[in-house]
């Protein structure tokens, strides 16, 4: 029964804090040696489910691929993950209440964790990896064209973890089918966060049925606003990357805004680059003044395509831009090409968005180009965890009180008082 | 119409952060000043509640008076939120991800937040002097007990920040119906968080009612475990302090565990003191072995009284301390009184509970003895915050990419590579 695997995951929770970093390194190793001994085993999981794939878009196939050098490349994921400082125990405040009673905060594991990701095995490894690494349990829930391949990956994993610590051993466990989606959704008892990680209607699902606190980004909806003091060759560039290095992430623009001053000379060059790149462009009514293209309707600004696809809207001015962005936007990565820097200021001050660049392509929020080794996700929460979430989104803290028989009555007595120092 | 209301905070939400610290700190200055000048007019309204309040508990019939000296102490709780340091624009993080190409990540508000809180009038005062130093925009739901107080207080509020700063001054908002909260929590897309303060059934009908995140706790079962070399004297006086200094709180204990190498030598102490402050004690059968007291039921493990009761139990060891708190506790506070360092690191890491005590009251787990200045509340989530929660807990973070038309596929396609050497 998956309520009794999530009851043991809580229940052993508790005591992971205490592995040390070694332990949980030394797991790690024992994952990384242990997949590449076990390549063809894994390929031959893999070829399974690639076999039983018939209804699946191309796009989904070809993630389900794994090869020798992918697994490889996963094993690499891992190393990077070992090789991040150890995100358990960080002081993060310490303070002398009184003299002899110090208070220490400290970052400790979240405790339970699910994960409900979709067909892309290598996922199932990082999450994997990084919960060891940060001392959580973890519930995860691949995608069923996945099947074969992730409970080869898991079970090796499974492994490995028990031959070096029998508690991490039972930190991780796979749940299969559709039901225990709904199963899992329930247990806000015992479990601490759900994780999903796929497409909007994916995560609009489990916001919807779940008390469990949820991290994740339904929509990225970013959008490059080149100002009147923009230089158009940036422009051009920025929205080139932005657009058309990668269009199925979330990271990608889906909205350009141009100030009016300026649309006359830059619409017309970005027309140019763009077709040459096979990206359909939908203009507002002032686009359309200036450039030939599809027109764009109101449910454009809202609209994720994922694809070679970009609406183009005239504003007046940089307010006009701003607000478009949040109303429309979904605070997700917003980029304004500029060389006023008041304007840069007022940019990033006001748009309500998790990552707000001056002159750079959108395409960097990302957790690997942040530095933060891997990524967890990405989440447009406002709470807890913003934009690429790595090590640290995984992580609590826990407050320490070391005393020596001190009772609050001598303080609310006016026999004592606080003296709040800090130590740290 | 609440909604309206509601789309109006989350427009302007996003340009309080332009808002600087000296407007922020003078619209404080001027509720304060404001407040004082209308002393009578407070205690008019104040009156008429009381007049009202027919059918109400004499503790709650108590918080709702208002006095001249009761509103110097709110003025003064003002005072101390403006002398904290600014929340806003703290840099966490400050990262080089290659030259020229600067990440920053730094403190922002949240956003809006809904506050639901029960008849104390005092609390709306300092829930909306958070509010504007950290820069949230409110909506806040006080008990129909406190009404008229309320919107007495609430419209001094209101004039003062209009009269400092017209966008602060559509920062709060006041929610007054029961119909109103039903409302609110289904206004997930324009409101970033729900902070219930009150009562286990408030919070807990908050939490199933909402998609918006819930920061709060639902109970208080906090422990003092008497390790068996704990000094007794020194267990008597805790056990004391953190269950009679102020029993109706969420911090003061309700069960004590006593390692059973021990029990006979501090339990009649217990009784002798407990019983003494009137405390009614119920214990386990091993407790019922050494002292005359009631008998506790497997419920009682599960109660918070806050109230002059105390349950009992004798314990194995340390570890079957830890694990009847890990089980039956609320993750809250939880302390234990020992000599043996040993035993208390081997607590502090499995204990999973908001702040873990050696030697000290549990009655210290608050923010203003945290040295926080305020506390918007006590949180038992395992996300964002965790245990009193000051006004960082107000904040969030937002990320700065400064770059000079910096594409990524640059970095994808070899031609550069990441430094990301960090700055701070």
């Amino acid at each position: 029964m998956l309520i009794e695997k999530v009851k043991t995951l809580k229940t052993i929770s508790s005591s992971l804090l205490s592995i040390s970093l070694e332990t949980r390194n030394n797991a790690l190793i024992a994952i990384e040696e242990n997949l590449l001994k076990n390549i063809p085993f894994i390929l031959e999981e893999n070829k399974k489910d690639l076999d039983d794939a018939k209804d699946i878009s191309n796009s989904l196939y070809k993630r389900l691929i794994l090869t020798q050098d992918k697994i490889k490349e996963i094993v690499d994921g891992i190393k990077s993950v070992r090789s991040l400082k150890d995100p358990l125990g960080n002081i993060q405040m310490e303070r002398e209440l009184d003299k002899g009673l110090v208070l220490t905060r400290f970052s400790v594991p979240i405790g339970v964790i699910g994960v409900i990701f979709e067909s892309r095995p290598d996922a199932l490894v990082q999450i994997s990896s990084l919960f060891v690494k940060s001392g959580n349990c973890g519930i995860l829930k691949g995608g069923k064209e996945a099947l074969h391949t992730n409970r080869a990956l898991f079970s090796i994993i499974k492994d490995s973890l028990n031959s070096v610590d029998i508690t991490l051993g039972k930190s991780l466990e796979l749940a299969e089918s559709r039901e225990d989606i709904k199963e899992l959704l329930k247990l806000d008892d015992y479990i601490d966060l759900m994780i999903p990680r796929g497409g909007n209607s994916l995560v609009q699902y489990i916001k919807e049925n779940t008390k469990i606190p949820v991290m994740g980004h339904t929509d990225g909806i970013c959008h490059l606003f080149m100002d009147k003091d923009g230089d158009i060759e940036m422009g051009l560039k920025l929205t080139r990357d932005s657009k058309c290095q990668y269009p199925a992430v979330c990271n990608a623009i889906e909205t350009l805004l141009v100030d009016k001053h300026i649309a006359k000379e830059f619409l017309p060059k970005v027309k140019t680059v763009l077709e040459k790149e096979g990206v359909e462009l939908r203009g507002c009514s002032k686009t359309l003044e200036v450039i030939n293209i599809n027109s764009a309707t109101e449910e454009d600004w809202d609209t994720e395509y994922n694809d070679y696809i970009l609406s183009i809207k005239v504003v007046e001015n940089l307010d006009e831009a701003m607000q478009h962005i949040n109303s429309h936007g979904s605070g997700h990565t917003d980029c304004i090409v500029t060389k006023n820097m008041d304007n840069w200021n007022r940019f990033l001050m006001n748009v309500d968005s998790a990552s707000v660049y001056l002159n750079a392509s959108t395409r960097f929020a990302d957790g690997n180009r942040y530095g933060f080794g891997a990524e967890v996700g990405i989440s447009t929460n406002k709470i807890h965890s913003r934009g690429p979430v790595g090590l640290e989104g995984l992580t609590i803290y826990k407050y320490k009180l070391v005393g020596n028989g001190d009772i609050v009555a001598d303080y609310a007595e006016g026999k004592k008082k606080f003296t709040h120092k800090d130590i740290l």
